[in-house]
């Protein structure tokens, strides 16, 4: 692990679409955000719809009738990819706190990893959001030439104070939360409490103020949610929060969340020495940063100081803000902006 | 009380500087924020530095040459005004719960009252910043002709969902907290960890992310805030909360600031008819509205929303964006801009 520690047997779960070419040139590996698995869009053996359903397929910004999609399922996260809610072999026990420190770069080793076992040399693309927004960069510290093409969407090339602030308040909540057991808690028996909260702050700083006040204004809660107990919810956007945070509570392992938030507050692209050296290093034809003028998470300063980073670096840079109201989770709802920006790119 | 229920014997806690004039007609009212106490400056009573400390005296912003400054302690709170940490005297025991439902209206009738024993028939100024500055809209909507000027720092005219989000989520902190024990915790053992948590939440939503990026970078924390344990604090950032939170657990009572911070979320102006008229009816000379261009919990446009509603009300209307970076917390700090503004507001 780039920290230090070994994992030994690790596994990743990854899923495709489209197909790889004979040149071996047309695939474009996607990392995720912090929650999603590699179920990025509906496949034969998974007919269910993926976490970015409308742009995945024939005729689609990530156009599988040209590319060879890859999603990956990060390193440490919990939908088939090694992580802390693993069984480790050495001990038949779950790792829990006992899975090795994790870094961004082991995500996008691990990425880099499954490339080369698919027989990839070099990818068309590097993409990712949010946090995989993040990995891409430490792909293209670690991998030099390991892509032709990269995407980084509302993502940083390293955690600001203010992130790592409400990242360490959501940290706080579960750690504290006296079910949590020092990570020693069993699956049936989650921090629920500290889950909730976490994943409601979560909520909050992944959408924006304009939003909501579009969607939720000062109405009153759904009757079914409102409750009778002091100081429960009252409002519409109170409920919308409790109905998030209950469908996370049981989908995503709270040792893995721990694990993935913290990889993101120490991650730096600077640690890799001088930026722009580390990106002309990279050797890419073309870079795309976008990001979210009401981004509260990752402002888009952030994204245009990335992009100038590249820019200096030599790299073609198309750095593209977007007009969105719904803050950092954009990406997974504004299909029509953010499918235009990145199918243009992918298909030029 | 205006949601109805009744508090026998209510004291209310209040300083004064300068002296009222034979007209009695000088008086500058001061509500607060959500958490001072009326200790805005120093006295002859009690030395030490107020909240406001460098915007109160001789030749300052609110300048007790000329102005009779009264500062309130909210109704609702624990600072001498009566709040659910007050002692019931029909039981001998503190309210808690029991404290009947709170509102920014009881804060502003409380505030009336003081003005009226003081034998005060008409304001100078009524102001107040962040919840204050809510407040003092309700004062204009139930007291019609109660004051000549007005100015609203960093305040709006009604909650929005954002800002209700957030402090739900810190409501819950708080509630979920078993210390909390449905509020009948002892002073001694009060909800640590849910006071904690929300006073971290609640200090990155008074500042922006600009001025931690300036003031903390990704500095690692003081040595003598590191923590070893899993997922322990690293960054200054994390530090800067730590120390906010643990001063604030033991200076401030859990339920006060349940009902106080509930009787915000709750706060519309619309709720005493159509602002427009409402605001007409208060038959204010002046009003002044003041915000700041980065504050995340009051968005500016809030400020400037009120500002034109004051306007279509055909009051004289002053509304001044500043350009701090420290968020809704600047009024406390940035002395300079907050004292500049006021100062020639409460001159003309």
């Amino acid at each position: 692990m780039w920290r230090g520690g070994t994992l030994r047997g690790g596994q990743l779960a990854y899923e495709t679409w489209g197909r790889l070419n004979r040149a071996r040139d047309n695939a474009v590996l996607l990392f995720t955000g912090l929650s999603p698995s590699a179920h990025a869009a509906a496949s034969a053996e998974d007919p269910r719809d993926g976490w970015w359903q409308r742009m995945i397929g024939p005729g689609l910004a990530l156009d599988t009738d040209r590319h060879f999609v890859i999603c990956v399922n990060s390193l440490g996260s919990c939908f088939g990819s090694s992580g802390p809610a693993s069984i480790d072999p050495d001990t038949g026990e779950r790792y829990r706190l006992t899975f090795p420190d994790l870094s961004l770069e082991d995500i996008a080793r691990a990425g880099h990893e499954l490339v080369r076992a698919l027989g990839i040399l070099r990818l068309d693309t590097v993409m990712g959001p949010s946090l995989g927004g993040m990995v891409v960069l430490a792909y293209a510290a670690l991998f030099p030439g390991g892509a032709r093409r990269l995407v980084s969407i509302s993502g940083s090339a390293a955690a600001s104070p203010f992130a790592i602030a409400l990242r360490s308040i959501q940290r706080e909540a579960i750690t504290s939360d006296p079910a949590w057991r020092n990570g020693q808690y069993s699956p049936e028996h989650p921090p629920a409490v500290g889950m909730r909260l976490a994943r409601k702050l979560g909520t909050v700083t992944y959408r924006s103020a304009a939003e909501w006040a579009e969607r939720f204004d000062r109405q009153p809660i759904r009757a079914d949610l409102r409750e009778s107990t002091p100081f429960g919810s009252e409002f519409a956007v109170q409920g919308y929060l409790e109905v998030q945070a209950s469908r996370w509570v049981n989908a995503f392992d709270a040792n893995c969340y721990l694990y993935l938030s913290q990889a993101m507050d120490r991650f730096d692209l600077a640690a890799h020495g001088d930026p722009q050296a580390v990106l002309r290093r990279a050797d890419l034809a073309h870079a795309l940063v976008v990001g979210v003028e009401s981004d509260l998470l990752f402002p888009i300063g952030e994204q245009e100081a990335l992009a100038r980073a590249f820019e200096s670096s030599g790299t073609a840079t198309r750095f593209t803000p977007l007009p969105c109201i719904e803050g950092h989770d954009a990406f997974l709802v504004d299909t029509e902006h953010f499918g235009r920006v990145i199918g243009e790119f992918l298909a030029a």
